[in-house]
């Protein structure tokens, strides 16, 4: 028989900060209140708006009028804003980080955040988790956060050098407790995966669309699209700032994948132009063969 | 109020001949049965057993051993068969086939099709409606039959400037007993239009996951793939045989598609290169809002 050990999380905090309210930071709130994981939350966004219609919602407990204000007294910290502003957070909240607090981010790129957090934490750096929650929904903002966002869901945490053990142990059993499944990687190995499996993905998709769109017949083609244009192209509908930030923050990454898919292509191609159609189709066999042995993992059914 | 007609197809054929008894002309057979479009089925295909397996489930009536058999007699032949097999299968049949015989094919691919029939029906063109339905499964053969496939499911005819408009007619009834939704343009639209909502994406896919999947890092990196690569990913696992002959023979109007996605995807790139992100962010939005606006035609709900 497992001997069940009850609702409450392993592992607790007194003052949990959000620091960007939005879907996920949201969420998280809601999923560790649900979990009993802190026993208060205050949070802190760039807009007023936005923290307010989060206390209405009894999402948090309390607004903060900064990010240093909201850091204060707390002993979890979640940075849940754009990749590319990590740096400019971190900056204005390390001087009213308590020196126990755990800091965490959620953002879908790594190696950027990383030397954010190297270079505006210093030492202080320690107490900082990187991870990157595979969650998210098509609809963003505060008032589509919902507690059980991570059930069952993959987060990557890559862990720096300098942080202690006890921090990613920590961190682990936070995921853990809000129903998230943990993975451990270093952060060139995230940006590398995530290239070549998310962020090079959206890249074609974007650049698919925008050249069916460009053509004069584009709206009377699209017309006759169906189910497969509708699953190939639908990571094209993301939005546009966030997927910005990802490229611009793992552009090396990205841009070496899309060589590899490029050399692929022109592989393709070449063979169409010659009319080698047996080469053509062996092509195809071959990635219709790993297509079709891929599993999509239960983890991660609705990332966006 | 509505005058109802009754269960009965407003056309009616005495002897259908379908030649090659797979998923579409197998479920052409059911939803004739089923729509009382035809009184009798006939099947050939190049396998016995498969003819053999039809005939066991009541798809087809009778069993024929040639093509030129299969259409002695039947006042309507659907062509069932893999686009590039158009042409021999014509010249098979065309000493057999009947002066009154309505013919029609459900390729997926129209230009080349037209050439053939051209080239092997002479004077006899004018019987042979180039049709395609935009229906499929994700499995294919004669065992994933079934009688609804065609429900509400738009069919492209492309009409020959031979065909007289009774054929037309004939043809657009036909379809229209057994639930489909027709729409009618000239071979060159519907290749050029398919070339871009179909035939390219499924070259990009291909291409993509044959990159992803050549990289040493490859099988990792699949672990980690979501719902994001698993909707942009599905149809590179496409039947490798029915792709290339698709990508065979509508080779001109792909080769023109991929140029245009080439220099978008050049476009993409250099912004990118050269950390322009504003235009990057620019161009995703273009292309996001272009893919939020479009809306999944509800005619072609299950098309692979």
């Amino acid at each position: 028989m497992d001997t069940v050990i009850g609702d409450e999380a392993s592992v607790q905090f007194e003052r949990l900060a959000i620091l960007g309210v939005g879907l996920l930071g949201g969420s998280f709130a809601l999923a560790a209140r649900r979990a009993k994981l802190a026993r208060r939350v205050v949070g802190y966004s760039k807009s007023p708006t936005t923290t307010r219609t989060a206390l209405e919602r009894g999402i948090i407990d309390e607004e903060a009028d900064s990010a240093l204000r909201a850091v204060h007294g707390a002993d979890l910290v979640l940075l849940a804003v754009p990749v590319v502003s990590t740096g400019d957070l971190l900056k204005q909240l390390r001087h009213g980080l308590e020196p126990h607090a755990l800091v965490m981010d959620v953002g879908s790129t790594k190696g950027n955040v990383v030397a954010a957090a190297q270079s505006q934490l210093g030492a202080r750096q320690s107490q900082f988790v990187p991870c990157h929650p595979i969650a998210g929904k098509e609809k963003s903002g505060v008032l589509h956060a919902e507690a059980g966002l991570f059930d069952g869901k993959r987060v990557v945490i890559t862990p720096l050098a300098a942080n202690s053990d006890s921090f990613v142990d920590i961190a682990t059993q936070a995921w853990e407790s809000i129903g998230g499944v943990v993975s451990v990687m270093s952060p060139e190995e995230h940006d590398a995966a995530f290239a070549a499996v998310s962020h090079l993905p959206h890249l074609l998709a974007f650049s698919y669309v925008y050249a069916l769109s460009s053509q004069p017949q584009g709206s009377a083609f699209l017309q006759l699209a169906g189910p497969g244009f509708r699953d190939f192209s639908r990571i094209a509908g993301g939005d546009p700032h966030m997927w910005r930030d990802v490229l611009q923050a793992n552009r090396d990454e990205v841009l070496r994948q899309l060589q590899l898919y490029k050399q692929a292509l022109a592989g393709f191609e070449a063979q169409i132009q010659q009319g080698n159609w047996s080469a053509v189709e062996a092509l195809i066999r071959r990635a219709s063969q790993v297509r079709q042995g891929w599993d999509a993992p239960a983890s991660s059914d609705d990332e966006v």
